[in-house]
Formats: structure tokens, sequence, C-alpha cells
């Protein structure tokens, strides 16, 4: 396989620009050792070691997961210094703590006083202490307990306080720069979760505890403010891929994204001004529902033809207007899918295929499950 | 694990009652041995050597795939009489010669010319003929040449014409009883695809043409009219699991559905009357998006609650209406999601576990790629 076009492969295929990837993790990289903060990478998106080495320059170190899978994944080959932030599912206690006894610094997160419970009843063995960060939602609407509530205060003190653990940090996810359009809306959700992390790291230091600190998601570490320089840590993960999704918040330029799905035409259907493909929602995931004018996805080089709806092997093509040109695309002929959401469209992917300027290098593996 | 209760499985878990799989598929079998009719199931929802197993009744012949990677899967583990019921993809071709070489009998379809020709020009070794299947469109408006268009028969005599190939019969899709409301309705739509189906077959008799016909969908096979004993085979698959849109359908009850995706509550957002659960789009799909009132999924024994909105690991729940009673949900408490769609939903995770009655059998292990 090795050397050959990507038009020998079967498609559908997931395919990965190995430089694409390489530029988007460097950038990340300088960024952010320009501003004095640790980058710790997440793996959600890609799910690889290869990825992996990548995002962390080859350190195998400081990265997050949003799965223990993945942890363990990643533990199993070496890498080290992982945080699992997640808030601290009770059923996965006690593999959190083989993970804590094996590693150098395994961390995890959380946002309530029975997930700290939980994590008393388990002592670590070998004095051993759990590192855990306090997971706050400083406006994004999902995980955490609320900067605001006099409860997140006390909760980070009772961690910092309980025997046997130690409060690692205070952890914000901004998901909501996700709603923003063009890096200054970015910016100022950037600036709000920052001012609120900050504020809340000030709170801390007036009742004596001190601890570090990580915001992140793909918008705002691709625009990050200024403030953010004085964050301990940053965990986006997406961009590593980016997606078209990313290209419309603005974290990136279409240029920008490292994945595609090949496809080719595998039905001419002139009665319904349509073309059949063989990327259906298992090849691409039904993310970006109603998102774009193109549908599903961008058709690269085709700005007028949509992807109007799919089943599970099959997608519909037609065009956005007119009558559609059958001799521009013969049945066999490819078709490239430029996702809406990569951390969808990989998943749906048992594996990678990786190229350099269009001529295939290898096969990543990612691993699933939970 | 094998004897251990449902909840000793880390969540999110696709858990699979045996007993309603085989109920299913035997009714299934009995329902088609009566009309005389050969059932050909359908592998796409679960792609597990087990599952296939019982719908072939212990055969391991007579199936279909909609994938080459399931036709291998199947292949490697002695499964024959294998139907890749998917528009000849033209850069799949000679993994298909080398499935009709190996195998005594491997299948395959078309709907166009250019593939006929693609066959033509790959001759199989030893005698062999290509086995084709003539994919017509009965009204499902997906793959298949119009039953109506007179190049449908044309193409038809061009297989049974062409040496080194045989017309083995002709297969319609009604995918459009997924449209359907109540038995009647998808018996109207059975109706009319077996009509159209068997006034094909018609005129290619009165060409001198004869060959196998075979329609099918999980709601027309569960709900299946008279004029459908004239057929050859009939080729669903959804039902061996079916799901909450099936029930919606009418191809089945609620109590039918053999699949649940087990979720634990690991958030809770007083201030947004919200719980979160670990399940999000990578445990569930975002299939049936906008299609239920109690959103993603149906939640099994709590009628009040919605599964509103999904991140990667994240299942946002609240109540339909009224505030939500904490009390009732302690972090750490299982729930269980009925999916929307089973395919869908299965195809998210790695690995199945499988019980009776609630107890745990062991773990079935889905192919996956293509």
């Amino acid at each position: 396989m090795e050397g050959e076009p990507l038009s020998a492969l079967c498609s559908p295929a997931l395919v990965v620009d190995v430089d694409k990837v390489k530029r988007n993790a460097q950038r990340m990289i300088e960024r952010w050792q320009k501003l004095g903060v640790q980058l710790r990478p997440h793996m959600k998106t890609h799910k690889t070691l290869e990825c992996a080495d990548i995002m962390t320059g080859g350190s195998r170190r400081c990265i997050v997961v949003s799965t223990l899978a993945e942890a363990c994944f990643f533990a199993d080959s070496g890498f080290d210094d992982i945080l699992y932030a997640y808030c601290l599912p009770f059923d996965k206690v006690e593999r959190c703590a083989a993970l804590s006894e094996r590693l150098e610094l395994f961390q995890v997160l959380l946002d309530h006083r029975d997930a700290l419970e939980q994590l008393r009843k388990r002592p670590l063995r070998d004095g051993r202490k759990w590192h855990v960060w306090l997971k706050v939602d400083c406006g994004n609407g999902r995980a955490g307990i609320l900067h605001s509530e006099p409860e997140a205060l006390r909760l980070a003190e009772a961690i910092a306080e309980t025997d046997g653990v130690e409060l690692t940090g205070v952890y914000a996810h901004c998901g909501n720069t996700y709603n923003c359009r063009g890096a200054e809306q970015i910016q100022a959700v950037a600036q709000e979760t920052t001012h609120f992390t900050l504020q809340f790291m000030e709170k801390l230091k007036a009742v004596g505890v001190t601890c570090k600190s990580s915001i992140g998601s793909t918008p705002s570490c691709s625009h990050p403010v200024g403030d953010m320089a004085q964050l301990s840590e940053v965990h986006p993960g997406n961009y590593v891929f980016y997606d078209v999704q990313q290209s419309i918040i603005g974290s990136c330029s279409l240029e920008d994204v490292a994945v595609r799905v090949l496809t080719r035409v595998i039905g001419h259907c002139p009665h319904r001004n349509q073309l059949l493909v063989d990327c259906g929602w298992c090849g691409l995931s039904l993310d970006g529902a109603g998102k774009l004018p193109t549908g599903y996805a961008v058709i690269e080089g085709h700005p007028n033809l949509k992807l109007s709806s799919m089943t599970q092997e099959h997608g519909r093509v037609e065009p956005i207007s007119g009558p559609l040109d059958y001799s521009k695309y013969p049945l066999g002929s490819l078709l490239t899918l430029i996702p809406y959401h990569a951390c969808a469209t990989a998943m749906m992917h048992p594996v990678y295929y990786i190229h350099s300027e269009g001529r295939l290098l290898g096969k990543w593996t990612p691993t699933r499950g939970w």
C-alpha cells in the first residue's frame, strides 16, 4: 500500500494528511510555548498512538483522555501523566485506582462531593495519592460545578483536605465557544472562561489552597486571549484534525482540515436528479445534520453538490441547483468529503489511512469503547 | 463475568437479551417457512457470528450482508451462500471475485450496465460464474433501476446473456415501509413492492428469462401480505433486535426490542433541571434526532425523562415536565436506554454484552469497516 495514491483505497475510507496533522500540532505547541502555558492535548478526536506522539512532540507525556479505554490504551504504550477528564464514574473507581497505582501520574476529575467520598473509600497503595482536578462550569452548561456556587470553593477545600487525595487543579471546558462565529466571539468566551477560572483560583488562594488551572477547547486555544497566559495548562484536542465545523466557528481555515472521507459514485438516479455514493452514516456519522448548505459534509471541489441524506451505507448527492451532469460522475469515480465534525467521523472508522501529498504512508488504528 | 447481573458492567454498554433475539429470529423463521419462502436474513444490524447463527437456525447458509468486510468475516467462519446486497462497487471487484472463487455460492448485485461490464472483464476461474442479482427500485427511492423503465428488463436480459455471468435473481428493498405507521400502511407498501416485483418477473418470463425474486425490510417481513408467498426469498435484518423506530412503525411492540444501552448518572445540574449520564453519541449514535418526545431514546421505566441532547461522551437528561427529583437518581445509578435505531446504536459498540433475564452470558464481537 505504501507509496500508492489515495485512489488505491477501497471506499469509504478515512484519510489523514499527516503533513497537516504535524502542522496543526506544531502550531499549537509553539503557540503555548510562547505563552508559557503547558499544552495537554486531548486524545478523544483520534484515539491513536501515532497522533498522540505527534501532539505531544514525542514526549508521550501530559495528555487528556475522554474514556478509560483511551487511558489504558495509551498507558499500555508507555504514555504517562494522563488526565482522565471525565467526572469520576462510580463504576470505574477500581480501574482508576489500578491506573493510579501503576502510572507515575494518573489524574482524575470530579465535580461532586459523592465522588470525593468514592476516592476516600478506596485509598491508593504505597502511600500514593489520588490526583484530582475539580471540574468547574464557567458557562459551558455541561459537566462541572458552577464556579459561582459557594459549594465549588468548599468542594475544592474538601478535596485539598482529604487524606490520600491531592487537589491537582481546577479544570473548565469552554465548549460554549462552539456557538461562536469568528475570532472576536471566540475570544470573548475564552476571556470570560479565563476570567472566571482565574477569579476562582484567587478565591482558592485566599483560603490557602493553591493548585493548577486549565481551560480549553479548540476554538479558544486556536485564538487565545492574553490572560490565558496566567493559566497552568490548556487542553484542546480537535485542532489536530480540525473540520468544517471548526472552519465555520473560525478556529481554522478549510485548508487546515487534515481529514477527508473518500467515497465513490455507486449509482445514477436521473429520475431524482441524484447520485448515490458509498458513504452513508456508517462512514461519516449523522453529525452536522441541517447545519450546512451542502448537507452532511463539504464535497471538495464540487461546491454545487450536496450530500442531502444518508442511510447506513448509502449517501444521496444532489446539485444545490440545476440538473446533474452525470458524465462528470461516472460510476466508480471518487468524491472527497470534508467532515462536519472530525471527532464523530473518525469514530466510525476502525482504521485511518495516512498520506503525505496524496501518497499512502500507512494506517493508524484507534482504540474504541470505554 | 458470566452469571453476574447487568449492573456489574461498566457503562455505557450495549446489552442484548438473547431470549428476545432467539424469539424474534424464530418467529421470522417460522413465518416464512409457513409461507414457503426462503428467509435470507440480513447481517448489517449486528454483524456478529453468534447472532448470524441464531438467525440462520444454525445452518450458516443463506445470508445477506451490507459490506464486503461482513462477507469476509462470515466466510472466514464457515458461512456460505452469501449475498453482498450492495450495488457492485468498482473498487471491490477483485475482492468479490476472490470470494466467488472461494465460496460455494457468493452473490453480487447490480443496477447498471457498467457494473455488468466490470464482471465481464473479470471472468472467474475454474468455469465458475458470477451470481448476479438485479437490483430494482419498486418505490423505495434509493439504489436500483426503476422497475418500470424499459432498461430494467433489457439489463436483466443482458445479465442472463453474458458469458460467465448468471442472473440469479431480482432484488428489491422496500425501505419505504419506514415511513409507515401501523400494519395496514406497511402491508400497502409490501403489497405494492411485491406486485411490482412479481410483475417484473412476469415480464422476464415473457422474454424467456427465469430467476429468483426477493424483497424485504423488517416492517414488510413482520407483516407480510399473501402475495409475498409467490416470492423466492425475503431478506429482513433489523427484526432480530428491533428498536423504538420499529415499534413506532408498527413492526413490533416495545416489548420485543432485544437491545438496550446501559448508562449511569454522572452529574446533577439542578440549576438547569438536568441530569448528566455517561452515554453520549459515542454510545448511542445521533439517529432519531427530533423524532421522539423522549429525545434520542426511550428511557425505560421513566416515561417523564427525556434524553434531550448529547455530546461525545455526555447525555443531558431532563424531565418532560416538572422539576427533577434528584433523590431518585443518585450519582452512579443506572438508567436503561431503548435505542431509536438499533443498527446505528450497535455500530457504536466494539462489543455487545449478552444476557438472559438480566444475567450475563458473555460477549459478541461485531466486525467493522468495509
